[in-house]
């Protein structure tokens, strides 16, 4: 096992072993080019090749129809942030924002330093972000509706996807892309920065659908603009060649593998379930979220008090689990508990959880 | 030596082989974190020390003042082209731009795009990028002078900087940056993907002057502006860690050994010059570009017809040495001969080429 922890690291995260054994194993001779990955040429056979099937393995995994296109940039989500509303809002037109917490409130911020009208249509700021709105009212002609389908930082999640009444969304996935089946109904465009469910950091996968690409102006700087990226298969220049191989190699996992975002989805309840059912019938662990509104793959909870927090983080550390101090802007604790968390994880987890309790309870 | 070849990549290109063995060696759990390389946080004591050296190893190889700050981005060079004007010129300013071939040109295309105002200064546009221009007169009111200092595609570089009467120049030095020492008089900023001399594509080092950040208007957007970068030790938000764990082991390799900056321009001068004398000395090889003007890291030549460049780049291939086609924009052959492609690998390309004119001279 290499000494290897479980790592419940929020992001970067764990990658599954059987993708880091073989990123090793050809590390020095890819596919007997005589080369790293890291040095062969993005214009070369080996890299199409590698690029191609990662957006082929991405088509079929979500069933994507043949409008949508599936891209690689850079920047992380945050990018996303400043390009959405310079790629799809012009002076008149509007869109409505969900404000669910850290990352969304950054969208939003973006989008007014470029006085964009924007309308917040809904948020849970009221309670620390600890749910998800639901009934929420959108308006009929707003460009898109942005929100984030999973907030890392407070562990929240949208069991399902508002009904937008046509108006199509535009959704931050960065911590669920591919961790359960995604209906792609009224969904125009998808973004997740790599490194929590799908790759390394340094590659944002965006998937957009046609109709938003032809509202794009064309004067908007050429890095700036997704059609760049849309009309050169993601490399008007040099992409982030290791990431997108990275990224490859794990969506080969979740499909051949894990068999599919059905399994990998019934999996995550299940880790969650198993978790989430732990902390809520223990007097010592409280998870910090509302029922109905929690993230399978972010579970945030508290101790009795902050000293235990502390105790409880270090412990962990000792004991080979990783990751677990919350974010630093709530404290807390936090288990990220992505695709390449296995089961085995959680049930150790909950194992020195039950230890921890027994002696400090 | 897992059968590797000779690599002649432009970018992404060749890496030191020690680094890719130290590399593989510790991938599936560095430094007994128990974890990837790729899965440990950025906000871990592990990244901080490899991105703090990443840091102290350019300020050390390049004598950085304390006023310099080193930064990583996203997006390659074409991101910076966007982002200088944005950052740099305001209604009421101008830049000097020198034009010296397709990257130079994109980046005078990006600011206009922009509606900023530049003037192109100097220009080998009537040679076909085959000279650096000479004795060019620059504006003394000009914000900053953007220059190319190496041409990946045309196969020129300036063999010293212009003399600028004090304007700080902006200089893309993505295809030779850490290839000799550097007189960092007169010089505001420095950017370069990584993918040629110092790492894998998907981060783009930017070296930048604390008066040029006190110059960025605080209304652009939070992650186009070089003062978030620098605020932050370039983690605003995740960075590409595997990019700058690389570039960390390779300026470990350039600085410990090679021995510095003067060891590897002094290197980079004997294989550059084996390689045009060779030529010169032939009458079936032809360096493309003039006497004066010619890149130490991309050897651009050609034979004597199509054909025989053709047969030339298979011929070698199977013979071992990799990447030798010239750009697809301008034809012929092409030799990068970057930091990490070695002595050995420009005598045993000479062989070769020797061996090549017998057989078909």
């Amino acid at each position: 096992m290499n000494d290897r922890i479980h790592n419940f690291n929020a992001g970067p995260a764990a990658l599954p072993l059987p993708v880091l054994e073989e990123i090793k194993d050809s590390f020095l001779n890819y596919k007997k080019s005589g080369m790293s990955i890291t040095e062969v040429s993005h214009r070369s056979k080996w890299f199409d090749d590698v690029i191609n099937d990662a957006v082929e393995r991405t088509q079929r995994l979500l069933k994507l129809g043949p409008d949508y296109k599936v891209l690689f940039l850079q920047g992380g989500a945050s990018m996303q942030f400043c390009m959405i509303p310079l790629n799809f809002l012009s002076a008149n037109s509007s869109a409505d924002y969900i404000n669910t917490g850290t990352w969304s409130t950054k969208a939003i911020a973006e989008a007014k330093i470029q006085n964009k009208p924007i309308q917040i249509v809904a948020s849970s700021e009221d309670k620390n972000f600890c749910y998800i709105p639901k009934d929420i009212s959108f308006n009929k002609d707003a460009a898109f509706v942005h929100l984030t389908s999973n907030n890392t930082i407070k562990g929240t999640q949208f069991e399902t996807l508002p009904d937008t009444n046509g108006v199509p969304m535009i959704i931050d996935m960065s911590s669920d892309i591919m961790s359960r089946p995604l209906d792609m109904e009224n969904i125009g465009m998808i973004y997740a920065g790599a490194q929590k469910n799908i790759g390394p950091s340094g590659v944002c996968m965006v998937i957009v659908q046609q109709n938003l690409l032809d509202r794009i102006p064309d004067n908007i700087p050429t890095m700036l603009s997704y059609n760049t990226f849309a009309d050169k298969n993601s490399m008007y220049n040099t992409p982030p060649c290791f990431g997108i191989y990275t990224i490859e190699l794990v969506l080969k996992w979740v499909e051949e593998t894990i068999g599919g975002l059905e399994k990998m989805g019934a999996l995550n309840q299940e880790k969650g379930k198993l978790l989430y059912n732990f902390m809520d019938d223990s007097g010592f662990y409280r998870a910090t979220t509302d029922i109905g509104s929690r993230s399978l793959m972010n579970v945030t909870f508290r101790l009795p008090d902050e000293n235990l927090e502390a105790q409880f983080i270090s412990d962990a550390i000792r004991s080979g689990f990783g990751g677990l101090k919350g974010h630093r802007s709530v404290g807390g604790c936090r288990a990220s508990i992505y695709n390449a968390t296995g089961m085995d994880a959680v049930t150790d987890l909950i194992s020195f959880m039950k230890d921890f309790e027994k002696k400090n309870g």
